[in-house]
């Protein structure tokens, strides 16, 4: 059973003043990438695993979505969602995305914003969401990069030079990698690009479209300590078709 | 257009000595999971962009590929490659791979191994690639991975408390990569494993699998210093299907 860490108060605290908690998606870097990966919505049945305080199930609705539902393990972030909605076709569903049920050729889109980072069994997710979604359908998610997860000291160092890098070690190791992270012990699922890629190929999924997350020159521009942001992806987004 | 650094005397020299010049495919590292990736070669019509010496074009016919065509830009290794077979189903044509016309639909496998990171303009030979390959032809190439390449200092480093890691900068900028190896300023060109994948689909292909290699514990266990290459990926080995 993945780590359900949103529950930890220590952790709840910090998690709800981030940018992504205060601001929803447009506090979230990568958000204007992820958006641009999206299908359609208008008509379309919207699955959000992962879906904490329910912001992108908000705004699928607001963007045409028949129906969204948010699933997450946390009560405390589905409460907040909750709280936030009276739109009837928005539900909200706590579970624990290892031991889920979903309907059968439901879902026109599943959507998973930095959560699969957290499942230890994710073969077997995927295969839920490729039984899940209509034979077309899409499936798109992000979770952090593995080379940002990957080293055991997870922060930029300097060369003699003065050249900042990202000292990545045992990224082909997988496996858990439990960090201090708002609280002490969040346990993630370090697993290669490729671990990712193939298990949504043997999931029968195609591949649609990858970003590696890094800063427009934009972005850069209006926040300069970004810029050792393009030493490595922050965050990998993919795309995929049933 | 590419560098032909394999007609540059030193350059040649020293790697005419590598292990998998000296002993062909069984020298290479990572011969073994490229070779998992392969389709069956019976009856099939393989090209073989950048072949060097020929020894892929050799192992295929003797797995039973119809015909081989092997491309090199190198007129000193396509010499050596026709000195080392009289197999007329074997044909060697030099040519640079960014001035190529090939046959339309006239290949079962395109096959191409560390000589894509040679080329300015991937997208445009992968689309080459497309036309020249059958409807449902494969593609199976390796590259040296865009984390070995990245970085300005291309080599391991050590932590304080004696962690080995590989110190990565500038993964997200993509371009020309100059180094000293075998002779001074080779050039290969930096995309990222994202930029790689998205060339292929946008080319039309579907991603078959994905592989980043690191040694088994079989290859640790003969070569206890090849630990160190779980730090980080050498060579990224892809399988696509028109």
């Amino acid at each position: 059973m993945a780590q359900n860490i949103y529950d930890n108060p220590e952790f709840f605290e910090g998690y709800s003043r981030l940018g992504r908690s205060v601001e929803g998606l447009d506090g979230a870097s990568e958000w204007p990438v992820l958006r641009a990966m999206l299908p359609d919505l208008s008509g379309r049945r919207v699955l959000d695993l992962g879906c904490g305080y329910g912001w992108f199930c908000r705004w699928a609705r607001e963007h045409g979505a028949a129906s969204v539902l948010g699933i997450d393990v946390s009560e405390k972030m589905l409460e907040r969602a909750r709280a936030t909605t009276t739109d009837p076709a928005i539900s909200y569903l706590r579970a624990d995305a290892e031991r889920l049920d979903l309907p059968a050729a439901s879902f026109d889109l599943v959507y998973s914003s930095l959560a699969l980072h957290y499942i230890e069994d994710l073969g077997a997710l995927f295969s839920k969401f490729y039984d899940a979604a209509v034979p077309g359908g899409n499936l798109v998610f992000s979770v952090e990069h593995p080379i940002f997860m990957a080293p055991t000291h997870q922060g930029f160092a300097q060369a003699a030079d003065g050249q900042k890098f990202w000292p990545l070690d045992n990224y082909l190791v997988e496996g858990a990698r439990t960090r201090d992270w708002l609280a002490k012990g969040v346990t993630k699922q370090h697993r290669t690009v490729a671990t990712y890629l193939n298990l949504l190929l043997r999931a029968g999924f195609t591949l649609t479209h990858l970003e590696e997350w890094g800063p427009t020159d934009e972005q850069i521009a209006g926040r300069p300590d970004w810029a050792d942001e393009r030493h490595r992806p922050y965050f990998m987004l993919v795309s995929a078709r049933r």
